[in-house]
């Protein structure tokens, strides 16, 4: 549904992982070569599904496909929310984040539910952003997090822009032992929320708006950097 | 190196990766189960190896295999530097940030050679820094970027505390046939930098100086936001 909202705007190719990837945060492979197969709908050729990571996607699509550098990179619609902590762990926000570093504009979009999906509202305002983007540009090394309530457009409550929430996971790994009676771990955490300000994405979408946070790959803390400067450094 | 460095502190538990785990980002596995086994020097127990990725080493070691929370992570030494723009592709960096989202303070340590590693001073070095993060602590949600040098000690320049730098991949795909003649693509990026800023880790690290960057997983831009809230936003 996002790709048909694009076509509005201009051309679009989709190039997107062969199955899921869950939490491979910004993961790019290395190690093993990639493959990639043309994906058609019907006559059309939408696009190609490869391997590889959302990340690599972007690398391949940007380097190797496209015959030119696109002018924006929409990453998503992701089933689940990517807001708070969990934005460190997102494909769908590393796919994004990798064509910032490429200096190219782009937006990741997640829908806040793991079950009975309502795209429809989400893909057309992912076309609105789109071209505000397109219209407006970004600050060099910023991009867009978006998430969108799983509601009828008639029940969102707004837009709100917003600064990444705390969350924490209130870790479990469950243990069993295996047939040869070897154990394994088995990572069962079940999300904690832990900031409830009203200024943050987790809050928005939470309350039925859509949340924007406008987000960096420069991680430097600066609101340390001096302080850090009068500790002791000895080589 | 570090591990017998650190032992100097207090009790020392390594948890690590079983084999190399290059590029995988802040990926955390959840889709099969994790091996844990003991690993000994002679007698002594030094830790576990792991199945799963560095962040999945911090999370099970603090929710599954240690008695009580760690007072500090250290992640490292990693061969390689972890500089600019690679520290979003880093494993080394995501496991001391997943401490840090766990409200453990964190450090990430790297060497900046990809072959004939001079541990020593890095281990050293390393074993310093812990002890002023145990010392003084740090700020909610900021850890510790350290990059050294693959230098002796009497070359080290100075340590310097720095901002993460911008850089480049050139993306550069090889393209080939595989024995079926199907085509298979492999990731050849070249690094370029394109920061040499005097205030950047990727300067200071090329240049002799230690460098130490304090970073956050809060990503937001909160210099775009005041911006962004002057689009017109609208359901």
């Amino acid at each position: 549904m996002l790709y048909d909202q694009l076509k509005r705007l201009g051309e679009v190719t989709v190039v997107a992982p062969d199955a899921e990837r869950s939490a491979v945060g910004h993961a790019i492979t290395t190690q093993v070569p990639l493959r990639v197969k043309e994906f058609r709908r019907g006559r059309e050729l939408m696009g190609y599904a490869t391997s590889g990571t959302p990340a690599d996607c972007v690398k391949l699509g940007v380097s190797s496909i496209f015959e030119r550098r696109p002018d924006l990179v929409v990453s998503g619609i992701n089933l689940g929310a990517n807001t708070a902590t969990n934005v460190i762990y997102s494909g769908t926000v590393s796919a994004a984040t990798e064509a910032r570093i490429l200096q190219i504009p782009s937006i990741a979009i997640s829908l806040g539910t793991l079950q009975d999906p309502l795209w429809s509202y989400a893909a057309s305002l992912g076309r609105r952003i789109a071209a505000a983007v397109l219209e407006r540009g970004l600050p060099p090394k910023v991009l867009l997090n978006v998430n969108v309530p799983n509601l009828p457009r008639s029940q969102i409550k707004g837009i709100r822009v917003t600064r990444q929430g705390d969350s924490a996971y209130e870790e479990d790994f469950t243990v069993r032992e295996d047939p040869r009676k070897q154990p394994y771990y088995w990572l069962a955490g079940s999300y904690q929320m832990v900031d409830d300000d009203p200024g943050t994405d987790a809050w928005a979408l939470s309350n039925g708006y859509v949340s924007v946070t406008p987000i960096t790959f420069d991680l430097t803390a600066r609101e340390m950097l001096s302080d850090l400067k009068r500790w002791r450094w000895r080589v």
